[in-house]
């Protein structure tokens, strides 16, 4: 459990596999760059999906599903995409294998298809193919649909979660009829992003454009969002693409206007993903393991009955029963997405209490409750009720005098627990923007930036493990591609994006002494 | 709409196009064999997956999600498994497109895979891999995964949702330390699906073995559950498969038992897919259009305030709001997935009520109601309520005097619209299950076997039109591969299972004269 956890300020990618490992949330697959997402990390995605889901409906969106294969002449129709994707393609390029009797396996040479099919890394070109034939007037617009499903690029350097060959995902893709209509939706999905970061997540984002130079192929313009990792690295982790009318040209979709002229469709498009398990992890997880936002745990509770025989624990056992019974019939309520407070009894007679507190501990079980002989003689039998996030309360609010576990009437104990459930996830937001902007600087001057992003000879791990020394950088830019680019080559910073909330003055970009238009967000990033 | 539907007497595989068509549930998209799925259809998938997840986690399982790609050499472990399966399998050989100025985008020579990945048909291959390190003891089973999940299999005939290269699909796969509970994961599972389709989707089914020859590759044995399509042929709606030590020792899984030895792992894998959709429009719709069982509709009711002009329809459409208020506000219930009830309230102007109306007709809304001026004249206001399964209620209850539109009072209509889905629930079963055993007959002899499975000359499509004349047949046969194949060539006819619930008695095989341990279900199926 946590002793094999390596502690974060020794080995930040270190202590991140390890706690994803000892948390049974994935593996790697033999399949290179591919991750399985075990059940206690699918569980987390599944809340997350019903969380953005309920919030994509509420803003009139419909999911819908779209072929996993993409020929490869409709990915060249779109000049950008082409040449963003192709270089991390898998491509499909037969349909049958040999099976003989005695022979090895192998792949049919007579079975090669006409045209490579690439499997979607995503899926503009096969979605924008099926519009052109359901678009054609303006009361066919807005079409506003979404997709959960998987894609695949072909990394070359992964990190489970981060960055994999296949992930899971959702894409929305929008057709509008005018390029306003398009743009207010673009900007929609970035707040409800950034809305989900932040209630469900409990992760603090900035928000707002990418530069030219960090846009999506094919995009006019992408907005994101922007969290910060406990190291200090910056984890884009939604971005929301207004496509102008790129997509409409390529696979010629127009519509009638009322007026009855012809136009091509203006788009958008909208993703996040598995990724985002991954900025959870790094947000608010701790040496002892996970630590889930009650909003997004399966298992909301864990119930340990104490007692070394089974008789002695039988008064406990029957009070855990009845506990977990009244938690799961409270009435569902929108916090919980509508769905039964998740309960575990942990009976574990063999195994010491010790030990089974670490193993809810280091999955990221939000609260453990522990009842023994001894609460169950008391005149009002009692329990204990033991936050995952206990240490954060203190750092969060340390003139407050939390409690590590607090000992409540057992009549009462499931009022308590939601209590605390609600209170941790406020807790969590809050001590993580806190972190945040502590770590959030300036820097007016090219020695302040540098004395910020320093690079010791290139070797990445090394980089990697300075924990506490990134920061948030705000810093003027002259707006230039090449500056940017040369800001990435020789601090291993890039921009991550021009925050709405940043500061908004113009300046001097220290890089070239050139006019900036404001200040904007550098970091180094996953 | 509705003119649009080729009548289901004249050809029925069209009427099944159609239907698919003018109520927006898929298109064929331009990737061979792939299938979109409009938003129409997607909700109904949504709704599918939402009622079999409840039904998986409460017998105890939890989702979890594994590659996409199975590499070659994992196929050609379990033998049977690679026979089954190589002859339709998307292979991919390539990780990287060349896209250069001015040149056609192609696939890159030089980014062949060492070893080719398939991408999956079905995944216990990868899974049994993965369970290698996941099992170690007896402590650590059973293993109780399910995976949401795309799959692909090289079809050459499609057909929209029956037969499609890419379908979704969820695969249960799991692992036991003793046969005993193997099979009784098995049995339980199938049975899930049986209540499945009989409570949710309205489909009544038969449940039992598949023959030797018909199950599933690598498995010991397989269950399933068969419905009834309205034109007499059988639809394999669900499979459940016990496989035995065959996967434990294709990837080499064994656990240590209690009494410390080592034994193979016991294994099942149970799946559904879209295809289940192709069912439910083959069970309930009729030449109107889609008719879909209320606990897997979507939108439940659509509300049409009438009156020629807006002033004139002012006071229905603030009756229509305060209604669907009014419904999405009542308190969450078992029956409707604990989701609000889904109600669309159209305004339309510009198209009159009868075209209206044919629309959420066609769409398989199951309840319209209709609200005009005179209505809201009245001391106390009205509306009508009209049943999408109007003639299936006088079908099945030609006693009760049912009314095709019911007027009832404005003020308890929220009642009476959730009192009609739920009765409407009944009578799609009720109607289907008479539909059916109303349509099973027994054959004892050759001729009349012969007589209720008429071959013209081989001509597919003229076999496909004969609604109302084929049927569901139980006949006693040898249990011998032969007769079974010669059965399927002569008569175009299989045995679909051998029913838990069928006829038991011993007899004669009518096909070769030998001794039959009991009859089993013969019946043409997609």
């Amino acid at each position: 459990m946590a002793e094999k956890i390596t502690p974060r300020l020794e080995n930040y990618p270190k202590w991140y596999l390890n706690v994803i490992q000892e948390a049974g949330l994935a593996d790697n697959s033999d399949v290179r760059g591919c991750m399985v997402i075990k059940p206690n990390g699918y569980a987390i995605w599944e809340n997350m999906q019903r969380g953005l889901d309920r919030m994509f409906k509420e803003t009139g969106h419909v999911n819908a599903y779209f072929p996993l294969f993409i020929p490869m002449s409709y990915l060249a129709k779109e000049e950008e995409m082409a040449e963003g994707f192709a270089k991390e393609c898998a491509v499909v390029t037969h349909y049958r294998l040999k099976a003989e009797k005695g022979q090895p396996l192998k792949v049919d040479p007579t079975a090669e298809l006409e045209e490579p099919l690439i499997v979607r890394p995503t899926s503009e070109t096969i979605i924008w193919k099926s519009y052109k034939s359901w678009i054609q007037s303006y009361r066919d617009l807005p079409l506003l649909i979404n997709q959960w499903a998987n894609v695949v690029r072909w990394e070359m350097r992964t990190r489970l979660f981060l960055r994999t060959a296949e992930f899971l995902w959702q894409e929305g893709h929008t057709a509008h009829a005018t390029a306003a209509e398009a743009e207010a939706e673009t900007m929609q999905m970035v707040k409800v992003y950034a809305k989900f970061a932040e209630e469900f997540m409990a992760v603090p984002v900035l928000v707002g454009p990418k530069t030219e130079g960090q846009k999506f192929p094919g995009a006019l313009y992408t907005l994101c969002i922007e969290a910060m990792m406990q190291d200090g690295k910056a984890l884009q982790a939604g971005t929301s693409h207004f496509l102008g009318q790129n997509f409409a040209k390529a696979f010629d979709v127009m519509f009638t206007t009322p007026d009855n002229k012809k136009e091509y469709a203006w788009a958008t498009s909208w993703g996040v993903s598995t990724r985002l398990i991954g900025g959870l992890i790094m947000t608010h997880s701790d040496d002892q393991g996970l630590v889930v936002p009650p909003r997004l745990a399966a298992t909301h509770v864990a119930i340990c009955p104490l007692g070394k025989t089974e008789a002695d624990r039988a008064p406990a056992l029957a009070a855990a029963q009845k506990l977990a019974a009244e938690l799961r019939a409270l009435p569902r309520e929108e916090f919980f997405g509508y769905e039964p407070i998740g309960v575990q009894i942990d009976n574990d007679l063999k195994t010491s209490p010790g030990y089974r507190f670490a193993k809810h501990e280091v999955r990221g079980v939000p609260i453990r409750v522990e009842v023994g002989p001894k609460d169950m003689e008391k005149e009002i039998p009692t329990c204990i009720v033991a936050r995952r996030d206990y240490l954060y309360q203190v750092e969060l609010e340390p003139e407050l005098n939390h409690q590590k576990k607090n000992e409540v009437p057992l009549v009462t104990s499931a009022e308590s627990i939601v209590r605390a459930l609600k209170d941790m996830q406020r807790v969590l937001f809050e001590r993580a923007k806190k972190y945040r902007d502590a770590r959030t600087v300036t820097a007016t001057t090219l020695e302040e930036f540098a004395a910020l992003f320093p690079v010791k000879g290139g070797d990445k791990d090394e980089e990697e493990t300075e924990l506490n020394k990134l920061q948030f950088v705000y810093a003027h830019w002259d707006g230039t591609r090449e500056t940017e680019d040369m800001v990435q080559k020789k601090y291993k910073a890039t921009i991550r994006c021009l925050p709405f909330d940043g500061p908004m003055e113009p300046g001097t970009c220290p890089f070239t002494g050139q006019p900036s238009a404001r200040m904007v967000l550098f970091a180094r990033a996953y």
